[in-house]
Protein backbone atom coordinates (compact mmCIF):
# COMPACT_ATOMS: atom_id res chain seq x y z
CA UNK A 1 0.00 0.00 0.00
CA UNK A 2 0.93 3.58 -0.75
CA UNK A 3 1.71 5.48 2.68
CA UNK A 4 -0.40 8.85 3.83
CA UNK A 5 2.71 10.84 2.97
CA UNK A 6 3.04 9.27 -0.60
CA UNK A 7 -0.53 9.93 -0.91
CA UNK A 8 -0.40 13.80 -0.29
CA UNK A 9 3.03 14.67 -1.55
CA UNK A 10 1.29 13.17 -5.13
CA UNK A 11 -1.82 15.63 -4.49
CA UNK A 12 0.54 18.23 -3.25
CA UNK A 13 2.29 17.80 -6.60
CA UNK A 14 -0.89 17.76 -8.76
CA UNK A 15 -1.46 21.23 -7.17
CA UNK A 16 2.16 22.97 -7.50
CA UNK A 17 2.14 21.91 -10.95
CA UNK A 18 -0.99 22.90 -11.98
CA UNK A 19 0.40 26.35 -10.49
CA UNK A 20 2.89 25.92 -12.90
CA UNK A 21 0.56 24.97 -15.92
CA UNK A 22 3.29 22.40 -16.10
CA UNK A 23 1.41 19.66 -17.87
CA UNK A 24 4.33 17.30 -18.61
CA UNK A 25 4.77 17.16 -14.64
CA UNK A 26 1.40 16.69 -14.13
CA UNK A 27 0.80 14.20 -16.58
CA UNK A 28 4.10 12.21 -14.79
CA UNK A 29 1.98 11.98 -12.16
CA UNK A 30 0.05 9.41 -13.50
CA UNK A 31 -0.39 5.71 -14.45
CA UNK A 32 -0.22 4.83 -18.23
CA UNK A 33 -3.91 4.22 -18.59
CA UNK A 34 -4.77 6.83 -16.09
CA UNK A 35 -8.16 8.66 -16.22
CA UNK A 36 -9.66 12.15 -15.53
CA UNK A 37 -13.35 13.13 -14.90
CA UNK A 38 -12.99 16.77 -14.36
CA UNK A 39 -15.82 17.51 -13.55
CA UNK A 40 -18.02 14.20 -12.74
CA UNK A 41 -20.97 13.87 -14.89
CA UNK A 42 -18.95 15.29 -17.94
CA UNK A 43 -17.34 12.06 -19.41
CA UNK A 44 -13.92 10.33 -18.44
CA UNK A 45 -11.25 11.07 -20.01
CA UNK A 46 -7.43 9.34 -20.72
CA UNK A 47 -5.51 11.61 -18.41
CA UNK A 48 -2.96 12.99 -21.16
CA UNK A 49 -6.08 13.72 -22.96
CA UNK A 50 -7.81 15.16 -20.24
CA UNK A 51 -4.97 17.19 -18.26
CA UNK A 52 -3.85 18.92 -21.64
CA UNK A 53 -7.04 19.91 -22.58
CA UNK A 54 -7.44 21.04 -18.61
CA UNK A 55 -4.04 22.79 -18.51
CA UNK A 56 -4.46 24.64 -21.80
CA UNK A 57 -7.77 25.90 -20.99
CA UNK A 58 -6.51 27.62 -17.73
CA UNK A 59 -5.82 31.11 -17.93
CA UNK A 60 -2.57 32.43 -17.05
CA UNK A 61 -2.13 32.95 -13.59
CA UNK A 62 -4.49 30.22 -12.65
CA UNK A 63 -4.25 30.13 -8.45
CA UNK A 64 -4.96 26.54 -6.75
CA UNK A 65 -4.82 26.63 -3.11
CA UNK A 66 -5.81 24.54 -0.87
CA UNK A 67 -8.97 24.81 1.19
CA UNK A 68 -7.92 22.13 3.93
CA UNK A 69 -5.33 19.58 4.67
CA UNK A 70 -5.34 16.80 2.07
CA UNK A 71 -7.03 13.72 3.44
CA UNK A 72 -5.67 9.89 3.12
CA UNK A 73 -7.48 6.80 3.31
CA UNK A 74 -6.82 3.20 4.78
CA UNK A 75 -6.30 2.08 0.94
CA UNK A 76 -4.73 3.95 -2.38
CA UNK A 77 -6.97 6.83 -2.27
CA UNK A 78 -6.64 10.81 -1.34
CA UNK A 79 -9.06 13.52 -1.81
CA UNK A 80 -8.75 17.41 -1.54
CA UNK A 81 -10.47 20.48 -1.49
CA UNK A 82 -9.31 23.58 -3.23
CA UNK A 83 -10.33 27.02 -4.98
CA UNK A 84 -9.15 27.79 -8.11
CA UNK A 85 -9.05 31.68 -8.64
CA UNK A 86 -8.44 32.85 -12.45
CA UNK A 87 -9.03 35.94 -14.50
CA UNK A 88 -11.49 34.25 -17.12
CA UNK A 89 -12.12 36.45 -20.32
CA UNK A 90 -11.51 39.62 -17.92
CA UNK A 91 -13.64 38.47 -15.08
CA UNK A 92 -12.30 37.37 -11.92
CA UNK A 93 -13.26 33.54 -11.39
CA UNK A 94 -13.80 31.36 -8.15
CA UNK A 95 -14.27 27.71 -8.83
CA UNK A 96 -14.22 25.72 -5.46
CA UNK A 97 -13.76 22.16 -6.56
CA UNK A 98 -12.68 18.65 -4.38
CA UNK A 99 -10.43 15.78 -6.63
CA UNK A 100 -10.66 12.35 -5.32
CA UNK A 101 -8.12 9.95 -6.40
CA UNK A 102 -6.89 6.82 -6.76
CA UNK A 103 -3.29 5.22 -6.85
CA UNK A 104 -1.48 2.24 -8.02
CA UNK A 105 1.22 0.67 -5.76
CA UNK A 106 4.11 2.68 -7.18
CA UNK A 107 2.02 5.95 -6.17
CA UNK A 108 0.85 6.93 -9.64
CA UNK A 109 -2.29 8.40 -10.10
CA UNK A 110 -4.80 5.63 -11.65
CA UNK A 111 -7.98 7.80 -11.34
CA UNK A 112 -8.82 11.45 -10.81
CA UNK A 113 -12.41 12.72 -9.87
CA UNK A 114 -13.12 16.59 -9.73
CA UNK A 115 -15.80 17.38 -8.03
CA UNK A 116 -17.45 20.94 -8.86
CA UNK A 117 -20.52 21.61 -10.36
CA UNK A 118 -21.97 25.42 -12.29
CA UNK A 119 -23.08 26.63 -9.09
CA UNK A 120 -19.23 26.16 -7.28
CA UNK A 121 -18.11 28.49 -10.47
CA UNK A 122 -18.49 32.14 -8.89
CA UNK A 123 -17.47 35.56 -10.79
CA UNK A 124 -16.46 38.59 -8.70
CA UNK B 1 -30.91 14.64 -12.26
CA UNK B 2 -31.10 16.03 -8.88
CA UNK B 3 -30.20 19.64 -8.68
CA UNK B 4 -27.01 20.74 -7.21
CA UNK B 5 -29.24 22.67 -4.34
CA UNK B 6 -30.68 19.34 -3.30
CA UNK B 7 -27.20 17.60 -3.58
CA UNK B 8 -25.97 20.19 -0.65
CA UNK B 9 -29.16 20.06 1.21
CA UNK B 10 -28.56 16.50 1.55
CA UNK B 11 -25.09 16.99 2.54
CA UNK B 12 -25.94 19.05 5.16
CA UNK B 13 -28.85 17.37 6.52
CA UNK B 14 -26.48 14.57 6.57
CA UNK B 15 -23.74 16.81 8.84
CA UNK B 16 -26.82 18.33 11.25
CA UNK B 17 -27.80 14.56 11.78
CA UNK B 18 -24.75 13.94 12.76
CA UNK B 19 -24.20 16.59 15.38
CA UNK B 20 -28.02 15.72 16.56
CA UNK B 21 -26.53 12.00 16.94
CA UNK B 22 -29.94 11.30 14.99
CA UNK B 23 -29.49 7.58 13.65
CA UNK B 24 -32.75 7.44 11.83
CA UNK B 25 -32.32 11.03 10.71
CA UNK B 26 -29.38 9.75 8.95
CA UNK B 27 -30.07 6.69 7.85
CA UNK B 28 -33.64 8.42 6.50
CA UNK B 29 -31.26 10.29 3.95
CA UNK B 30 -30.35 6.40 2.47
CA UNK B 31 -31.73 4.70 -0.64
CA UNK B 32 -32.35 1.16 0.20
CA UNK B 33 -29.47 -1.06 -0.64
CA UNK B 34 -27.40 1.97 0.07
CA UNK B 35 -23.67 1.38 1.21
CA UNK B 36 -21.38 3.13 3.29
CA UNK B 37 -17.20 2.50 3.54
CA UNK B 38 -15.98 4.96 6.47
CA UNK B 39 -13.11 5.15 6.65
CA UNK B 40 -12.26 4.14 2.79
CA UNK B 41 -10.04 1.26 3.04
CA UNK B 42 -11.71 -0.58 6.02
CA UNK B 43 -14.28 -2.44 4.09
CA UNK B 44 -18.10 -1.67 2.74
CA UNK B 45 -20.95 -2.14 4.62
CA UNK B 46 -24.92 -1.55 4.59
CA UNK B 47 -25.31 1.95 5.05
CA UNK B 48 -28.26 1.09 7.84
CA UNK B 49 -25.62 -1.35 9.78
CA UNK B 50 -22.64 1.02 9.21
CA UNK B 51 -24.05 3.87 10.27
CA UNK B 52 -25.48 2.73 13.20
CA UNK B 53 -22.26 1.38 14.74
CA UNK B 54 -20.61 4.86 13.28
CA UNK B 55 -23.07 7.22 15.04
CA UNK B 56 -23.10 4.64 18.43
CA UNK B 57 -19.25 4.70 18.62
CA UNK B 58 -19.29 8.97 18.87
CA UNK B 59 -18.78 10.19 22.04
CA UNK B 60 -21.55 12.47 23.43
CA UNK B 61 -20.93 15.91 22.27
CA UNK B 62 -18.45 15.39 18.78
CA UNK B 63 -19.14 18.62 16.44
CA UNK B 64 -19.11 17.99 13.08
CA UNK B 65 -17.96 21.18 10.37
CA UNK B 66 -17.93 21.86 7.31
CA UNK B 67 -14.07 23.24 6.53
CA UNK B 68 -15.23 24.32 3.23
CA UNK B 69 -18.57 24.86 1.22
CA UNK B 70 -20.08 21.46 -0.01
CA UNK B 71 -19.47 20.81 -3.72
CA UNK B 72 -21.69 19.54 -6.73
CA UNK B 73 -20.96 18.27 -9.51
CA UNK B 74 -22.34 17.67 -12.92
CA UNK B 75 -24.16 14.02 -11.68
CA UNK B 76 -25.56 12.97 -8.95
CA UNK B 77 -22.64 13.17 -6.52
CA UNK B 78 -21.43 15.22 -4.54
CA UNK B 79 -18.71 15.68 -1.66
CA UNK B 80 -17.47 18.19 1.06
CA UNK B 81 -14.48 17.97 3.60
CA UNK B 82 -15.16 18.36 7.14
CA UNK B 83 -13.57 18.34 10.52
CA UNK B 84 -15.14 16.69 13.53
CA UNK B 85 -14.14 17.56 17.25
CA UNK B 86 -14.91 15.39 19.77
CA UNK B 87 -13.56 14.00 23.31
CA UNK B 88 -12.32 10.65 23.04
CA UNK B 89 -11.44 8.37 26.34
CA UNK B 90 -11.09 11.87 28.06
CA UNK B 91 -8.56 13.49 24.82
CA UNK B 92 -9.59 15.81 22.96
CA UNK B 93 -9.83 14.70 19.42
CA UNK B 94 -10.00 15.86 15.77
CA UNK B 95 -10.16 13.92 12.96
CA UNK B 96 -10.29 15.54 9.10
CA UNK B 97 -12.66 13.55 7.07
CA UNK B 98 -13.82 14.15 3.39
CA UNK B 99 -16.79 12.55 2.39
CA UNK B 100 -18.23 11.72 -1.05
CA UNK B 101 -21.30 10.74 -2.01
CA UNK B 102 -23.63 9.25 -5.09
CA UNK B 103 -27.52 10.19 -5.05
CA UNK B 104 -30.27 8.43 -6.83
CA UNK B 105 -32.94 9.58 -8.75
CA UNK B 106 -34.98 10.70 -5.86
CA UNK B 107 -31.75 12.37 -3.72
CA UNK B 108 -31.34 9.68 -1.65
CA UNK B 109 -27.54 8.69 -1.04
CA UNK B 110 -26.48 5.18 -2.99
CA UNK B 111 -22.95 5.45 -1.58
CA UNK B 112 -20.68 6.99 0.85
CA UNK B 113 -16.98 7.22 0.91
CA UNK B 114 -15.36 8.92 3.81
CA UNK B 115 -11.60 10.18 3.11
CA UNK B 116 -9.65 9.85 5.87
CA UNK B 117 -6.06 7.55 6.97
CA UNK B 118 -5.04 7.62 10.64
CA UNK B 119 -2.94 10.35 9.93
CA UNK B 120 -5.74 12.43 9.87
CA UNK B 121 -6.88 12.03 13.36
CA UNK B 122 -4.83 14.27 15.43
CA UNK B 123 -5.10 14.85 19.45
CA UNK B 124 -4.95 18.17 21.53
Amino acid sequence: MVSEAQLRTAMQRYLDALNAADVDGIISLFAQGGTVEDPVGTGVYDAREGLTRLVGGLPAGANFTLDTPIRASHSNGAAMAFTVEMIHEGVPTRIRSLDVMRFDEDGLITEMKAYYGPSDITTA
